[in-house]
């Protein structure tokens, strides 16, 4: 629905690792250049845009264009940096077209950090860290923002659990919960949003979430949601009451 | 995440048009009759649950079962019928996958009718209707619900707007919005919520819809959600203040 606003700001929207700042040359990988060369059919001189999680949005000018490479010069800022709230979101990776979905989304919604999870009843073992971070990327260089959350490695939750920092709340999608449990006292940032997998979480799992310190069970509603559905619903209601929704 | 409660419900749920009673024999269609036999390794003899939208969920034996044909007989209630509240979802078709996301996710989250609108900017001219209505039905399978939204003909926005019943409130996902609307007062049942286009709404649509009497648009943070973010988010936070998962 809203590309017209990203539109309005001329804009092609890339990620890159290096600094950015006024003058500063960037070297465009070799997909970048593609991208931009055939795909976008985009030319030397033309102007493009360039964050990195760090140095805000920048309107650089393409100064070399290949198929296999190219360079772009910083112009000027035209964004602020801006972080999202300090909201973790933890998931157990499902199939592979809702694992993408999952990542693609929470970028969109605004976390700081993708936490994928092994479980109990985690249906795969693997994932392509690879290829997720690729879909962070994307999202986040469509939906205008400056900010790509790192995926990390999978981890077991137990692991993840063991190591978890002090006074980070841990927000528990959890679908045994009475329907009418309300998820109107959701904790403030710093926290992190805990979704299962297809399986549910183990017993032994659900003894140590509901015996963890820092846990607030929330139900979402009275039909039964999927995980990549239950996690864009759990994102939606804390942006809207804690986090930069508000 | 959530399949264990519905296990423990012991069931393959179907969806079927037929009334549901006491004793009652049910013909399954061809594909079910598939599914059941093929792909689930059901036998005569098999429990199985079933609802229609009407009679609630009803447990059932299956009495007949060969690979195109099948036959059940409804032995007890199950579970009471459970509506939706008065929701509508007006989205604008994207693209494929996509649209078929909104479908399901509009389904599990809970909505009374799906109404598919062509937009100006609307990307696709048509919609594959029974594909759409079977991704609800599968969707309502597996949430554990016992109804099925209808999803309705592609339909102009315009048409949809000049037979708009007199006291549904239209919750309008503005992309051009200040970013410090705030979602917090949404209207009661009966309500409908509409998601544009990837390109946005023309500036007619946006005079018309703005000059709308029954319209509340709301903002959904400061990232640029895609159509089918938004139109989960938007259902989120209209269930979670006004619906049934309060």
């Amino acid at each position: 629905m809203l590309v017209l606003m990203v539109t309005a700001r001329a804009k092609i929207r890339l990620f890159v690792e290096q600094p950015l700042g006024q003058g500063q040359g960037i070297a465009l990988s070799q997909p970048q250049a593609h991208y931009l060369a055939n795909v976008m059919r985009q030319r030397e001189g033309a102007e493009i845009a360039l964050f990195n999680s760090r140095d805000g949005e920048w309107l650089a000018r393409l100064t070399e264009l290949g198929r296999r490479a190219g360079q772009a010069q910083c112009l000027a800022q035209t964004a602020p940096q801006r972080l999202p709230p300090d909201l973790w979101l933890l998931f157990a990776p499902i199939k592979k077209a809702r694992t993408d979905f999952i990542v693609e989304k929470a970028t969109e919604l605004g976390v700081a950090r993708i936490l994928p999870v092994q479980t109990e009843f985690t249906n795969s073992e693997r994932i392509r860290l690879d290829r997720l971070q690729a879909h962070a990327i994307e999202a986040a260089e469509q939906c205008g923002g400056t900010y790509v959350p790192p995926v990390e490695p999978l981890a077991p939750l137990a692991k993840r659990l063991a190591d978890w920092p002090v006074g980070r709340a841990l927000i528990w999608a959890d679908e045994a919960l009475a329907q009418d449990a309300r998820p109107a006292d959701l904790p403030p940032a710093p926290a992190a949003i805990l979704i299962g997998p297809e399986g549910g979480f183990s017993p032994a799992e659900r003894a140590r979430l509901a015996a963890f310190p820092m846990i607030y069970p929330i139900a979402l509603g009275p039909r039964v949601l999927r995980a990549d559905t239950a996690a864009v619903a759990a994102l939606t209601l804390w942006q809207s009451a804690k986090g930069d929704w508000q």
